[in-house]
């Protein structure tokens, strides 16, 4: 966890305070039902919610402490409850193993991390759409290969972003429920020493499913499957960051990263305004994604568990939903704020000479009756020289010109195959299959 | 691809045969739509369906050559079939982009691929099933850390594969709905050209859901979604495969891959009967899951698309979908042919002594009035001079000679602890959970 | 392998015919070594190169039956060339086991890949070096995040990429080494059956080092290693792929990949020049990366080997550096024949209106006495006014119309800061470390 | 960074108040040299040094509260070093733009880390020579496959990681020299604002190189090498790691990593004695691993450089070198304290019946004139039956009674190829290649 990199909700839910807080609501979910079951006294569920209910500091230094000499996380924290509860706090624990503890606190984490995820990505969705909205018919030129191509509108490209995120959303919502699991199972998953109706009592109590079978462990295919959608998430990101830097190219310079009063962009150049805030969204992207093979390879566990995949999680499991928290909430100010130039799109979609029209034209040329090799041939001779004179000369004064094309096409209908608003019929259609009917 | 890890039907949706197949129906359904929208004659879909109803040979020699002097794919494929077909073809690819057809194409080859992918699992899951209920009841010891833990049954391990399955055969449902849409939509995805009802048509004869908006292209973070779908799936074959190979380890051996006669383990080692096949697919899982990572990196296209995505897809489609199509096959084989050694197992189970049994007897101790760390330096140093005999000292015994262990608790009551079936009373229930009420 | 980024020599080394001909010299060496340590008859080995002498088709065909029968690629060799020579072929592979013979083969196979992959990197830099002394003292805008910086050349730009690759080359002749080792140790690395003097024979001959210490496998950290390094060449060629791509945007225009008579850019638009080439190199070089984590994921082999590894580098050895053969190869093409605009680079170095020596203003301010935060503060409030006019101020002008500024600084002192040559003066000493003195 | 997997030294390198100490030891220094050019007053350097001799202490909250305004961290720096040292300050970074600082200090602190990890090999190489010189003749048997091959000999084990990790320190001592480079060009890296023998006057006082020719930055296929670099090194880590964690399983325990009194291996099964440490050692090299790819990413800055790989350096930075030397340092300390039981190993390696001894039987048949192939299916039906009976058959018996064999060899033959001795001949060879002569 990097801290510039880092929001405070996100960041709370991987502090050791969070964690053992957690840990103890399970475990005194689990002695409460333990209790109705008549394997310990109900007693012991109640001196534990009794101390729970004075609220009380978590004293993660003193856990510590003990754990330096257990070397057994749950067993120190046992031991400290322990010491706080007083005697009857021995009945808490029976029959589970440390990793019902801690796997189904992940779970609980990691559900919390998804729902802040999920809550980002509605705020990205609301600036987005606003943003579409308001940019629906600015005309700008749609680019393959980096080279112009046919016109669009900046709305219809903010469509774009906007049902992939929406894509995005359904993918952390199968993810959340992909960890939204609790297993308490015992030792190897037998239920041996344990009830499987604890299990659903504190998975119902903690809002979760259960785990239909476990080892030890929760198996983690279900993490593997959570932080590779998290990677999708980010390349998404990485996808419309790109798509902002390149707007605020010098040369192109259609929209802008909002510029506050005071900012310097850089300790030398006074006049540099950069896409920083996309460049970094590019970075942390790569970041997120590096969780995703490591997750991968935590799979293959050996036997009933080892505890290879606990290493990698400790860094993974807040780094990236932590950053990807954050890269989210980035993303959102960033469209929220884009400083967006309709007269220099327009101004660049105007700059090749018509040349954006070719295609339109060629597909005239055809259905007047050319073939299709012929009318290619006649559209890129006239479309090269334009080309050539960068965008000094009009394609369709060419090909007016051309006695070839005016043999088959007047002057009007060649001009008729200029117009701009042509491209635009179906952009109400696809606003309606993205953002639904009004 | 590398044939030996290849299959025919996965490996035929990739032949360049079947790719211009997928091609010429695109092309046509978009003709005969185009038809009837008046756009072009009705006569174009005619000719093309007439000509395709004579069942013609796809001379994949001569496309190539064409396509060595244009150096583009479709145009290539448009002339061949204009030669073919005769000047009716003209009116094939009105209004359409070459990535209208080579999109689409993709998402019919990947939802072809997806559907033998899912009946690979469906037969490893039928498998996995019936040796699970054939050794619902076969004890076995559970490992944690690769140490002897507790007693669990061979069939409760199998069901924990069945369980990880299930999930990826969900989760490949869900990667084949990711990428089934049919995009026809333009250079930037305007429908400038062309209607959007045609690729509702193409999409509804094609089997697949039109792409609510589509750039040049149908977005990558589908495909990113479907590539990581298929490292998950190989991640959980590969623990499976990891399993196996320690099970059949020299000091282990509770179960082998099937060794058939005549087979040579070792040109060296006559003696050898190795898990050769479980090795492999720990590799090839390795293989499959490398298409993760550059399928990530192909979601940040430039503006309305660049073609950097397409190298790679040419390497990870085949390659991911081929590779995981053997894996599954292999799986399901190893499985259904699996020799398992139950007396093994059971002497194996019982080398420790009884220290198995280690932590009933913790909690029955805890249960008759000690304190839980009382219990455990109770147990634990017994415990540590079986562990120390190496399984020549009985646990049980042991306990029965401890005057404090004693003091709280009979032999018959200690003996009690020590017995197997309790370990087994939830397999029904996780059973229950995982296959269903029978 | 993707037979469309392939190219013949490269290929052929990973073609199973090339393949038995290395086992063949592997073994007909040992055998010789053998026949002088008296093990087996020196016969043997005259039997074996009496037969190699007569050139002999391999056929590659008729092994594979034999493996199919064996299911042991070796032994499967082996019966083929004792059914070609006669009994004096019993006197092969003598105390020998196959990763002896296949993992020594590897090694040459690497080793010559190597090679091949060198001479391209020497092919490159010529290229490089050649365009970069053509464009030594080329202006050109030099840009950080996407936007105008400082005045560079374009030959400086091309001296950065010769500095990488000769890095890469470098590396490249290191990655050799790790491989380029011969083990013929037998089945766990002792030794025991054949005397070590045969491996560095052996090793001498095929112009390979001794392994130190193997198992029965060479170590595959050294592969590890290996591929590792093919992934950084491959993160350099999409550096200079993406400069490139960058170039040749419509916007910007610098530069374009060669652009061949006949070629068609796009299906639909035909006046689109496409920087194709580099945008391939991009995805190629996603391609060669993902060879890297599963190569290091192959190190951890169980104990003294496992075969996991083996389908990886099925895949992976050929792909790997076939890919970034043909990359490399490519990328030489590209800067070999790209063609460079200087008109276009020098319209858009003076397009935003003398911004860029803006720093160079700075510095002379704060040398002339100002306190550097004052002098950040004159700059930037004229230098803001020439952005937002698009480059139609000058920020000439405008300094010399500021009284603050004209308070310490003279218009010829002004005009003096706006001299081009001024950025160039170390080129000659970059040139100098990058190329060497001539 | 995972406090718990960290250790002081190391993270010291990456907090900020090590970075400031050397963004200000670059500054004064290149002030020195400015002020021998006579580009500033030769007081300016005097200034700073003066200050530094104070030894004051770097107030990193009061250098963030400028940042928070200034959004510039080396701004804020600069400008709170003139805070403290007063107008002389003026005169540092004349000429020289952020990243000459920022990334000159990451070059300084990779070094660092990089004599740190140089540093931890060198004393894991040591306690592995050390137990690998005891071990030189401890029998035990070698595998492959995770099955029984031949005797070998747990010295010759250790050996090979001793081998491997002397390659790994080479490898890092290259990786060193890869990212040990200056850079103090300025904004483009043409040097127009500053002389380059400030950058040559820098690299030497700071240890470090000139880069020969740099953008804005140092060029990232550098770091990339690093970052692989320590890939590969960590791969080592876990491939040792998982040596031990085979040894340790219940059946097989030949080794187990220390077990410290008062430590509990497991809440609910005080039995436990769990190889937790290699496990964790598992876990973290790939958590080391996942710092290749982002760093590949890293490599293709669009032109003379973005911002994106800033990002990803302050996570995989400090967490790739912190990880990786805690991880070398637990291996140390593993290697250091291993209990070995040479006992095990024996009674392990005598457990098949003599299989181990097979092929040297086979070899001995076919030396006495049997055709190999015969010798083989001799060797295997007796081999096949020993296995079959679990060890408790004797190959040597079943041999000397297989009229087929005894034509061949003798009692007295057949016994002599069943000596142990005879697979430890070679093992001084490999320790005088290892470790070189004594």
């Amino acid at each position: 966890m990097v801290p510039r990199y880092a929001r405070p909700a996100m960041t709370a839910i991987w502090e050791p305070e969070a964690r053992y807080r957690i840990w103890f609501e399970i475990e005194a979910h689990a002695t409460e039902k333990l209790g109705e079951l008549g394997v310990v006294p109900p007693s012991g569920a109640k001196a534990l919610w009794d101390w729970w209910a004075t609220n009380p500091v978590i004293d993660v230094a003193a856990i510590d402490a003990i754990e330096a000499v257990t070397k057994h996380d749950v067993i120190a924290f046992l031991d400290w409850v322990a010491q706080q509860v007083g005697p009857e706090a021995r009945f808490m624990h029976q029959g589970m193993t440390s990793s019902d503890v801690l796997d189904t606190t992940l779970s609980v984490q990691l559900a919390r991390a998804s729902d802040l995820l999920i809550a980002d990505i509605d705020a990205l969705l609301e600036a987005i759409k606003r943003r579409a909205i308001e940019h629906k018919y600015t005309p700008t030129i749609g680019r393959s290969h980096g080279i112009h191509a046919e016109p669009t509108t900046f709305g219809k490209k903010l469509a774009e972003a906007y049902a992939e995120f929406t894509r995005c959303r359904a993918r952390l919502v199968a993810a959340r429920a992909e960890i939204a699991t609790c297993a308490i199972s015992g030792a190897v998953g037998t239920f041996a020493n344990i009830d499987p109706s604890v299990e659903e009592y504190v998975a119902d109590k903690m809002g979760l499913e259960i785990e239909p079978v476990s080892t030890q462990v929760i198996p983690r295919d279900r993490h593997a499957m959570f932080f590779a959608t998290l990677g999708v998430v980010a390349s998404s990101i990485e996808r419309l960051a790109v798509e902002v830097r390149h707007l605020q190219r010098t040369e192109v310079l259609e929209a802008e990263e909002y510029f506050s009063p005071g900012q310097k962009g850089s300790s030398a150049m006074p006049h540099k305004r950069n896409p920083v805030l996309t460049e970094n969204l590019t970075g942390l992207a790569r970041v997120v994604r590096s969780a995703v093979t490591p997750a991968l390879e935590n799979v293959a566990l050996w036997h009933e568990r080892d505890i290879s995949h606990s290493s990698v999680e400790r860094f993974i499991g807040p780094d990236a939903t932590i950053t990807l928290d954050f890269a989210l909430a980035r993303m959102t100010s960033v469209i929220d704020k884009l400083l967006v130039y309709p007269e220099r799109m327009q101004k660049n979609l105007d700059k090749m000479g018509g040349l954006v029209h070719s295609q339109r034209v060629l597909l005239a040329l055809t259905q007047a009756g050319l073939e299709r090799d012929a009318s290619y041939r006649l559209v890129q001779r006239n479309a090269m020289k334009v080309w050539e004179s960068d965008g000094q000369l009009s394609l369709l004064e060419l090909l007016k010109a051309d006695p070839e094309v005016s043999a088959v096409m007047s002057a009007a209908e060649l001009e008729d195959k200029f117009n701009l608003d042509y491209h635009f019929k179906a952009i109400d259609t696809i606003f309606a299959r993205v953002f639904g009917a009004e």
